[in-house]
């Protein structure tokens, strides 16, 4: 028996999020149908991230556990062979029958964008949140700086969240515009359910004026989900990397 | 009776390309249909290019005339209303009554996007060529250079083009890679059919060492297809920008 790593990117657009579910279809349950496929035997997958609907990975990483005899390389081969052409592995490698890529997960860095444009969307628009108007940028980095650092983050959490736990380290949060593209980068050692699509959708409010930047730190001293605004559609969120 | 410049946005893969066909969908017709939900008018559309099958674009242009008084941006408005998700109108200019989009268009920019990398794509399977193996980029911009300035293009001109005239003006063309995408850019007074997606199959030849750069030279002055490479699929081709 021996245990390996998958770094996968994925185009969220057709799928469910990444967990499986009994009636739709998931990214979760086409990498365990393509290990179907290729052993003949019912492999679990554990993803170290649970993608929401619509959201799409560069590096989301999965753990599983084969007898099978096959080379990290035969394994990313079969798997792209098997996988629908949404789904790509980028690397296969044999990790330490121990690891498991979601409890193994040091850190996190997802990546949120948006298309700041007054015409609608056609080629970005599975891939992109349209936001119109002018935003400003400088507020949003302010009010993005009360984010960083420790904290509950109740206040970005969804609902029907899994976990007690709500404390997260945000290392970083960087705002970086290119052209009509705004890109939001968050690296945090473990993130609340929504929690980067609540920050992202309250920043823009922040960036239109509806809110000013220091209001951050109100809203995540108020623990309650209230405070915060709209939750920002998944099309726009990707999983870059995970680090162990 | 007004005339209109509309800047277009579009993702090509669901089309047959720009030109109106009898029994495939493609952007002049979604174009046409949509000002006829507004005019309730038979309204023909000139493009700037014909883009082929799957081939997309980020600046095309296109006119047409209408009797209806309405503002640019009431025609911007409409348009999106009616067309569907993957075109998008960027803006529409009321221009001079003689404004035609192909026969006045002095210069266009073309882009294509290779992904360069081992594993397949996923999210960039219908917006880059998937080329795997490592590519020789200098070798590329060697060959590249041979092609600028004023040549007979037939070498690299698809089947049944419809011009007798081969003579382009090739401005630049510029080789640019970031990460494992590698963006070539061409700018022309006038392209041949396919002309972009042939030199593109060419210099990947180059680049994997298949040709040596001056070889470029021998291709162009064969006025032969059969003498350049393989032709680069529509999908990693943006029509970028039309200039008057």
């Amino acid at each position: 028996m021996s245990t390996y790593k998958l770094t996968l990117e994925y185009d969220g657009t057709a799928y469910a999020g990444w967990q499986r579910q009994r009636d739709r279809p998931t990214v979760q349950a086409a990498v365990e149908s393509a290990l179907h496929h290729i052993t003949r035997t019912d492999i679990s997958v554990i993803g170290a991230g649970r993608t929401d609907s619509g959201v799409h990975a560069l590096g989301q990483v999965a753990s599983f556990r084969s007898e099978r005899a096959m080379t990290a390389d035969q394994w990313t081969r079969a798997l792209n062979a098997w996988l629908p052409p949404d789904i790509s592995v980028r690397s296969t490698e044999q990790v330490d029958d121990s690891f498991n890529a979601r409890r193994w997960a040091q850190s996190k860095l997802y990546e949120y964008r948006i298309l700041n444009r007054r015409a609608r969307a056609a080629l970005e628009r599975q891939r992109a949140w349209h936001v119109r108007g002018k935003l400003d940028v400088e507020h949003m980095r302010e009010g993005a700086a009360f984010l960083t650092g420790q904290h509950d983050f109740s206040s970005f959490e969804g609902p029907q969240a899994g976990t007690d736990k709500k404390v997260c380290h945000l290392r970083r949060v960087d705002i970086i515009q290119a052209g009509d593209i705004l890109t939001i980068q968050l690296e945090a050692d473990r993130f609340l359910k929504q929690m980067v699509r609540a920050i992202v959708g309250t920043l823009i409010e922040v960036g239109r004026g509806k809110r000013l930047p220091h209001t951050m730190k109100e809203i995540l001293e108020a623990h309650d989900r209230r405070a915060a605004g709209y939750t920002a559609p998944g099309h726009g969120l990707y999983l870059v990397r995970v680090d162990y």
